[in-house]
């Protein structure tokens, strides 16, 4: 199943739109480039819905908001939403201020995702729960489950909170993912860029649980080579090889873990 | 003539005014100071004729366009057109967007570039012929040496149409380069960076075929140094180790490849 | 001394707002996030107030200016003035063109800057004092010392000058450090980073000038480490391996320069 989609992914090289911040844009691009994915980081208003009808998914990611940005990530989704093809919103940093509470709130009322990703600070504030969070960061909680199940009934959605135990739900069915390592935490943009090849995954054929799981299981097998490689030596390094390994055979990765 | 150009550049330093995307600024300024430039990449309004004339050569990459950019571009061209000099157009997208493709007539009414770079697909379109193009990137075509012929006559310009095989001609004139490595392709902003380094190889003494034809090789001399690199194992580690190489002699680049 | 202050930040963690350019936000925030601090990105005009209040310090880097930025850089720098946590400049540019010269006016005049932190030809540009620049850059200079002093003075602010020796006064003591690598000059963005830095340690309990003192110190010592490790090779395998050594101990630094 996992290796399906992967293959498929790169057979296709789905074009992904990706609405994202300015801090991640260059990792996410490369990223998503050696995952297998086409990658397209188009930001202005007046070509985000032709940009959008050319790709095979879009991704929304508030993390270095602006007004003009709200708008073309609008009109992108739901340029997305006519077409067909799966949108995902990574809510960066909702609960940090009105500004990104208020786009989010905008977005979701008038774009339906096909996926909401997030961490656990950011999906509970989705759902009305606090939790205690730092900047764009969050703790971990033992309520992961109940904020993906909440956050997945609330948008219709599939949701997906990630951690050191990421967690998926299409609101009934729930997945848990173990894979990853604590270097990922130490990379700016390493949950901005799994939102790209989520995308990239709902993008084949299949159903979203099983693409979503495939995303994360594979990011994660992917850190725990990059960690394992003898050259890296902190997160500089870490980041470097973490590229290397997206481009590679699940089978690559699944040796590396074991 | 090449080993003259590099080391031109090396010693003089050329400031190059790079209005680029937002995507491979970090990549292309780390880029330039590796091979010898002096980026700088400011893009406001307001500060574009200014920091134009205190430069070298002036690059204009539309990968992220909005509108207040355009501006920009055109201000900065048309100074650096009255300073004397050079100015590349690296026309992304061109084909993909209304938005592009506008821009790209407003700007190339206004401003004469020194050299039009890009993939097949973004040429082909400058002078409507179709290519079948993904995004941002563009196939392979035999066509190349026809694309770059017609637009060096159009534009009254030097046409550089890169891909496996890189194609430059004024016109009249025509030399291929075959150095490179299929990892360039799996770097985000590798075309992009090229334009500003191709920017800085037009600012020194010599004629532009030479200098273009320089910059091509040279970079495409880098690659396959780093690709050689027993260290180098997947796009992350290439991109360290090419920066790396764009520092280096030729002479070390050359003894690499052979 | 130098211990305390590295132990605090990685202990407490502090959350910087960095209102910083373009080119650098990916590697300030990695390197931010590898020395201890938790680096927060924002540029909207309509957050800088909150996020400023949620943060332990604020970063004012005018390296890609709009004028929207300015507004941003204001609002968050008076927020932080009313919370009572460190704002640091940086002037990036600042002689280079009258957007610059005048944003920077403005804001120093509506903030009271911590510290203020640029290269010699930057901070005499403050002072009235000239100094032949290239772009972004600066040449060295004899004058570290008395430029220093006179930005001390005139804006009430810790005053740093970096270059092969950093110079840093608060208007009367002055302090040297002379850790630090050439290729630190090579790395897009090195002195930006610093600036991050530099505000997280201004986030300790502790004086200014010891504060300041440990930020350039240890950043200087991690130089040094990454560029004595043999899988450094040029500019792109040591800025990986310098975000390696700013994520370690002293001990571990200070062994390796020894």
């Amino acid at each position: 199943m996992v290796l399906d989609i992967i293959s498929e992914v790169r057979e296709k090289q789905p074009l992904i739109h990706n609405l994202t911040n300015q801090v991640v844009m260059n990792f996410s691009a490369n990223g998503l480039l050696a995952f297998g994915g086409s990658p397209i980081m188009a930001m202005a208003k007046e070509d985000a819905a032709e940009i959008a009808k050319l790709s095979d998914g879009v991704l929304i990611n508030i993390g270095t908001l602006a007004e003009a940005q709200v708008q073309s990530m609008i009109i992108a989704g739901k340029a997305a939403n006519e077409k067909g093809i799966p949108v995902v919103i990574d809510p960066v940093g909702v609960a940090a201020t009105t500004l990104r509470t208020k786009a989010f709130q905008r977005i979701a009322a008038e774009v339906q995702p096909t996926a909401i990703k997030g961490n656990a600070g950011e999906l509970a504030h989705l759902v009305g729960m606090s939790l205690e969070t730092k900047g764009v960061d969050s703790v971990d909680t033992d309520n992961a489950d109940e904020i993906t199940r909440k956050v997945a009934n609330k948008f219709d959605t599939l949701a997906i909170v990630t951690g050191k135990v990421d967690v998926i739900s299409d609101g009934e069915e729930m997945i848990s993912n173990q894979t990853g390592h604590a270097w990922l935490s130490q990379v700016t943009g390493a949950g901005c860029l799994l939102g790209s090849i989520l995308t990239a995954c709902l993008s084949t054929t299949g159903t979203p649980l099983k693409q979503a799981y495939t995303a994360v299981k594979f990011y994660g097998l992917a850190a725990e080579q990059a960690a394992s490689q003898p050259e890296v030596n902190g997160p500089g390094t870490f980041a470097a090889h973490f590229i290397d390994a997206l481009a590679m055979d699940l089978s690559q990765l699944e040796g590396s873990s074991s």
